[in-house]
């Protein structure tokens, strides 16, 4: 979707790298994240100061490949510090991000659980709560749900950048993740990155990545932080004229597709998008709604969304999938321009069911 | 190690990719490997081919963050495939890659166990043997040992290049692995990859990677791709005069360092290391001994070979860590020169216990 910002800069964006660079295993022996490039943290804790959107300091920077690895090093992390011989239950507040169960479960592993819902969670025993702000799929601000003793809880902040929603404070949380995918667009580079506030925890997520991949691919970590860099660049005011401040870039773009999807859905009662309240953003100095980067819609009560959608050649996924019912789905705001506007028209011939 | 080869290249090894390039997570969807930039599936492919080490016709080919994430990525699809309520026996017949225990046990997965010594593993169980050939640590070449019903074997063929030993023929085996990391040097940019005989397994090695890290850094395949590339070229009888046989020069260094090492305890009765048989190598069209990359150094009886060392300031990962005694120490031999002439000296300079 950010496509067009990148190729604007066109050349001033090219990336290389010799051929006798970064043989090594290792980024920096001396950090506790050996395998994180020097450049790389530099700019993500620049990133976070400029955008005013998390707070670094006093924060072990983990690098991960992409935010996937660091929700698995996190849980490795809690569950193993806690040293308890049962599996800890890690739960969400539904709708959830749909790849939590399956993350949890498919190794099946005997450090932790799913648990499922955390509305429901009752048990008297450790928990991990995820805690995704804003929420994937619906957008919404989100704050943990349990809140009762023995329990942890894992920030994925992944879509609190300005383009998606307001920056009403730095965030400071004890486990913060972050990902180049949802900031800078660039997913296929598969870089995450953890802001972590112990230090026996940082080392312990630092060890599950050392032993799942030995590191993270240095082409990519010093390819993000070029990208990073030029973010940070066009947020200044001192800014070369012609390079868009890609936040104000990315939300004018976020704003018109949710436009589109509003104006081809106003006279249709078949299925209907929350609305987000107005909040003063920090970072843009000026009131914003929440553009999400899934549109959670919901179908009229007792309708399989996902099919009607599919009958009309949309693809979403289910509302089952995020812990909810099947009269929701998730579609996808991120898409290319081609792509985004042929769902907006193909939503907009859609009158009644089986039409 | 090969940093000098990739210095010498200079300025045609450099890799650059465009601020827009790559941003999908996707790089074939008509690919079982989704992730799978098909620029480095063909390098792959055409790499053992100019080498022969190895068959990849009627193989799908698996991109991995370095080789470690494949291994736990087949242990997952054969255990998952079996289908079993227990979990499955992981085996190798010591000395052993020193990661395969925690690999196998760090989530303390019920899919898959550690069952260490794959020479008295006699259970009426299933099981999976790691074969690693050459081996790490002590550079021979194997087969598995256990050879009963219900077995399922994995070749970590990492060494398998002309550098390290003679290439008697095309390794045919159910999954074979390999990595960027010891074929070329490039250790920093975690590019492995698995050749995979059953669909089945490999559509479950792609599902594992696609949960634990959504594929593969983009950056790090095509930058991959573009090295194989040149290697391959490399080879050819109608090279360009200025680029050298890059497994000829490597050999060569390896040959350099065995002698170097050899030469140093040549009259030292306290460590010795093994002689490798001459084998005729179909890749260089000549007679050659092993040259591994690791020394397996074996003290007097009793000694505590790691402790001895040490006392001498040579940095070593004891016998204990692969399943076999104290008396034993790996030493890397693919160190950067200064680093690989210092040990030599040191060694050399070792002449009874406490001198």
């Amino acid at each position: 979707m950010y496509e067009t910002y990148w190729k604007e800069l066109g050349g001033k964006m090219d990336f290389t790298i010799t051929g006798c660079q970064s043989l090594s295993y290792f980024a920096n022996t001396k950090n506790l994240c050996w395998f994180l490039e020097p450049k790389l943290e530099q700019e993500i804790r620049n990133l976070h100061n400029n955008v005013g959107n998390a707070i670094v300091e006093n924060r072990h920077v983990i690098v991960g490949t992409g935010s996937s690895q660091l929700i698995l090093a996190a849980l490795f992390a809690l569950s193993e510090t806690l040293n308890d011989p049962n599996p800890v239950n890690v739960v969400s507040a539904p709708p959830y991000y749909s790849s939590y169960p399956e993350m949890t479960d498919f190794l099946r592993s005997g450090l932790f659980k799913w648990a499922g819902d955390a509305y429901t969670f009752d048990k008297d025993e450790p928990y991990i709560e995820m805690v995704t702000s804003p929420n994937n799929p619906d957008g919404f601000i989100r704050e943990p749900v349990v809140n009762r003793a023995k329990g942890m809880v894992v920030h994925d902040l992944a879509y609190y950048w300005p383009q998606y929603t307001a920056i009403t404070s730095p965030a400071d949380h004890d486990i913060m993740l972050f990902t180049v995918s949802k900031c800078t667009g660039h997913a296929g580079s598969r870089i995450g990155w953890a802001l972590v506030k112990d230090e026996k925890v940082a080392r312990k997520m630092v060890k599950f990545i050392q032993v799942n991949t030995i590191g993270v691919s240095k082409e990519a970590q010093l390819r993000a932080a070029n990208i990073m860099e030029i973010i940070s660049l066009s947020c200044q005011r001192s800014k070369p004229r012609e390079l868009a401040n890609f936040f104000e870039y990315s939300q004018n773009l976020m704003v018109e597709r949710w436009n589109k999807l509003r104006n081809a859905i106003k006279n249709n009662e078949l299925f209907r998008v929350s609305k987000f309240p107005l909040q003063f953003c920090n970072f843009t100095r000026d009131f914003t709604e929440t553009y999400p980067a899934f549109a959670w819609m919901k179908c009229k009560e007792g309708m399989d969304c996902e099919k009607v959608f599919r009958g009309h050649k949309i693809v979403t996924r289910s509302g089952k999938r995020f812990g909810s019912g099947v009269e929701y789905v998730r579609v996808s705001m991120l898409s290319r321009d081609e792509e985004f506007d042929l769902f907006v028209q193909r939503l907009s011939n859609i009158h009644g069911i089986g039409n």
